[in-house]
């Protein structure tokens, strides 16, 4: 961490600034430019809390040099985490996994015909919210625990393996009696009480990048969850809020290559929020898997243009199964399996 | 609402246009055009949940005449809502309103210094946490419990009302015992759980915009609260996310005019959140006046740079009590009392 | 168009607008509805000018439901564009093109070395700027008219094609002679003197989108050439601007298949500045082909630490040759060719 | 500037950065961390051009500490410049000045009425564009020279100053002999060609902040006139691009206080740009004033509703002069006159 002081900071100002590091703990390293003096933090471990050094008189800017998370960290952990899941199914490893279905589990017929589908077509895990976050109070809300049930039959009859959302900490609760995977979206990605409660769970968390969260963000609401001492998470970007209005948010695929480097923890990508048209869904999978993707999340409903939420970002289960193939082509191509 | 259909649409998609909006309950007017074919659904009355018609074969888009919302919509209310408070504070009325105090409350002695100090400047309202939504699960998450004895024993002590946050549905309920109004932060604006627990609270409500969050989300989330029965919500600026990066966020006071015009809701400006640093918070808390804000959300503290949280952006006291004094003649200006 | 009029809006507007809708030599269609009066435009041709309506007592807001542009649409022309370059190159055909150079000329040696390995690598455009748009002052500017020169000895020497940058109308004379593509940065995307020139200019165009230029703005600049007379536009994604700082840029590559829709014009993608660092380059580059891209435009550098700008955005020869290696695989995943 | 190393440089690595260092003729301070090594460059006279020191091996980062600009910045220049008009008009002084004008000259009669309407409302300079960069080439584009002898003509006969703007290096010829501030818009902010012309100009620049220029570039844009040898800059902010879209642009007032930090040029800001609807101009230009702005940029239409361009943000002549005597009563309250 670098405390640039001000132009004409006095010497007692750099001296408090001085005796503040020493107060919190670390090194103080000053350091005289022609323009201004600078005070290195030494022995940063990430735990730093800038705040006491911001607002101390004669400070111009405090530069964090390290990066202010840990746990979720490269640096920190260099092996690449790999998330299991039941019957060998693995997040972050050579394979390449598949979540598909529909925005929200609406009926048992269109659940399970759903899950047929995409099994048929070559995806491991089912998706389907029982919950499901509306801008709208007016919007279908989703069915609730019924729901979750009948996530439970789709798993019985299909083999698939569940992903869903919790939106609060009670639903934690009772998702993480059905998931396998416990989703968290993205409006919730910095509802902190929830992140604690996830970091108690014991299945893996889905943790979707928040629509204006930087990647730091990102990675310090998954440093909730590890340091809670859950170390299985799985980040998926889904889109970023942006000025481009064609799509519903920017898809920021340059997310899978940085993480990569920052971070151990698997990365997966959600093409269909990240474009909101059904019709873009399939070149940003292609391109995805080419970027690094661990993953993919794709809406896929038996019937798009009846779907209760999400419709038009929705594939057809037959365009669904038609894109697995062109998949695994591209997967192959950069080394990976499908 | 439009439908608009592609260029090239059969005459079998448009009529199932035509048969989905008539079995939602409204009227469809087809209107051929030169290049393409657009469907008109009257009688939207807030709620049509446009998802049943984005995905219908032949469409192209799904065009929104009238707003989403609706209780809280200045059409459907005309007249300003004052919410009143006890002592006899109004927000939304003649009186611009000052809330202040520092970030979060660290105890007693800074707590009571503070309220002293701002009501001495003429603030009616004291703010101060005793949760913290904190971006990094390392810094300081606020006193909880202990922080609300302490809001209380000032209010006691001085007289101020207390707006103080609540981060969680559980919270709500200890908030709402010691609270004037109940603070909903940023992060939280799109927690449905705790805006719907916000719809059965008595107390009023006063609502941070998200840092990415669009005018109409937030007069959404908004609607959630009045429509579960608490009309009592004030809206509050405080900052969004761009590109720029002087600022902490860009605080749109565009946002003070625009929602005048949309909504009958109160509409307060936190210029400390918006932009970071004190050396702006002066400038844009008078503009936020002259734009017509009905009150101000102001961090100071006692000694910013012993602040446990949020210090570059606290004003020291005596620079409030100046910048108090500055603010009653620009609110003279536009005909306001402070 | 829909001409949207204000709630209470009198009959008397109302009339107005369907007049000046009639004077501009169009059809109006008035469409009463809950709320509101709506009044369509018919006959849209693009070329309507909003400003005339929005103006107008009682109207609350212009929807646009046709294009505003027209040439570059491919309801316009439905068949893609092929660009045809000297030696049976084509840009919008079954190929990936890839073009790849460094960012400025900056000595005979350099660009002779430069274009020999990313010959050998496989690249059949070098690219190179002579003149330089640089944010600061201070800042290498380019050799200039030189600059050119060397270009053409390397053309010479290797058999690649030469895209290089125009920066003013004056600018494009010069490049004209010695460029197979004249390019045209972020920066000068609306710069509407140097789009009228390129209109007369007798060779192709690499169009790059400005850091926070919209799709459809893009194709309104993209208008202004081919209303001026030259069809031959190639648009380059090069990345926007947003929030997040651990790339340079946000390279949207969702505006790939969302052209490939709107535009019947050739789309490449520059990964290099899209990230701006050399080590996200290669999977962004992986992922444009994947997601359908007509082209790459990458910059390599025989010494990027010695470069005199882009350094670090810059591949070496060596990582250029792998790269290529891996997107041929890729390439021919999508069933195209590289 | 600090240069960040990767966690595990070698000392190769950092011997041959400080060599570089030296090498440009500076001052390398090494500063070893806990979990890496950073190097100071010591002496930074704000030229140092980063671009050397980011692509040597193992650097992880460069860190601006210093900015990059020098002749704009109040470091170099500590007294505000005071830009000084003819008949004793100044702009950076105590008084607050109002340009205000249709947004182009459409006939001598609308020109003359409108500059009539706005010197009696207390205007002191006339604005109208003679050329009008439009986004769409089927919009109308201004009168070219005969608009330019208009503003002449209204000049003669109002004794009010002109301020049209300039498209091109050959437009600042032709607009110079008219003009007494020459305008530049924001899609020419980072036109260089144009920037280096206007460097020699002998009247005053209006330069315009560009749609998603940050504060930084937007001064380097000023550095290149002023080291052009023109020390008459004045900055204009008209609004930046975010996601918002209930106004056109999102008007960034907090850009006042920080140019006032950062900065000794003049600042106007334009609330009719900002907004994109004159309903908002109102507040925003009162809002302007309190934040501190030394002058505003007003577009007032004799009639809006038959302008050939930006007519939705344009005031009538009434409501301007109502404006005005608010502005007044704002301007006396943060004690300025206007």
């Amino acid at each position: 961490m670098l405390i640039v002081m001000r132009h004409g900071a006095t010497d007692d100002e750099i001296r408090r600034v001085v005796a503040v590091i020493e107060e919190l703990g670390y090194r103080a390293s000053p350091m005289p430019g022609a323009q201004r003096v600078a005070v290195g933090l030494v022995g940063n471990d990430g735990r730093v809390d800038a705040s006491r050094l911001e607002g101390l008189p004669g400070v111009q800017e405090v530069i964090h040099v390290s990066k202010p998370y840990k746990q979720v960290s490269r640096e920190w952990k260099e092996d690449s985490t790999v998330v299991r899941l039941p019957g060998g199914i693995a997040v972050g490893g050579t394979d390449v996994v598949t979540i598909a279905g529909p925005c929200s589990v609406e009926s048992e017929r269109q659940i399970l015909e759903a899950a047929r589908q995409v099994k048929d077509a070559g995806a491991v895990i089912l998706r389907g919210g029982a919950w499901k976050p509306r801008t709208s109070p007016y919007s279908f809300q989703g069915l609730g625990p019924p729901g979750l049930k009948l996530l439970a039959k789709a798993r019985e009859e299909t083999g698939l393996l569940i992903c869903t959302e919790a939106m609060d900490p009670e639903g934690v609760g009772y998702v993480a009696e059905v998931a396998d995977i416990i989703q968290i979206g993205a409006r919730n990605m910095q509802n902190y009480t929830l992140l604690r409660e996830l970091g108690h769970a014991r299945k893996p968390v889905l943790l979707k990048r928040g629509i204006s969260a930087t990647i730091e963000e990102w990675l310090l609401s998954a440093e909730y969850v590890l340091s809670g001492g859950n170390p299985n998470v799985i980040l998926c970007e889904r889109g970023i809020r942006t000025f481009e209005t064609t799509t519903r948010f920017t898809l920021d695929l340059n997310a899978v290559p940085v993480l990569k480097k920052l971070t151990h923890l698997p990365v997966v990508v959600d093409p269909s929020h990240g474009t909101g048209h059904w019709e873009y869904v399939e070149s940003m999978a292609l391109a995805a898997v080419a970027a690094g993707a661990d993953g993919l999340l794709i809406e896929v409903h038996p019937k798009p243009e009846e779907a209760l939420s999400d419709g038009p970002q929705s594939l057809k289960p037959e365009r669904f199964a038609a894109l697995m193939t062109r998949l695994r082509k591209v997967a192959e191509a950069v080394d990976r399996d499908l």
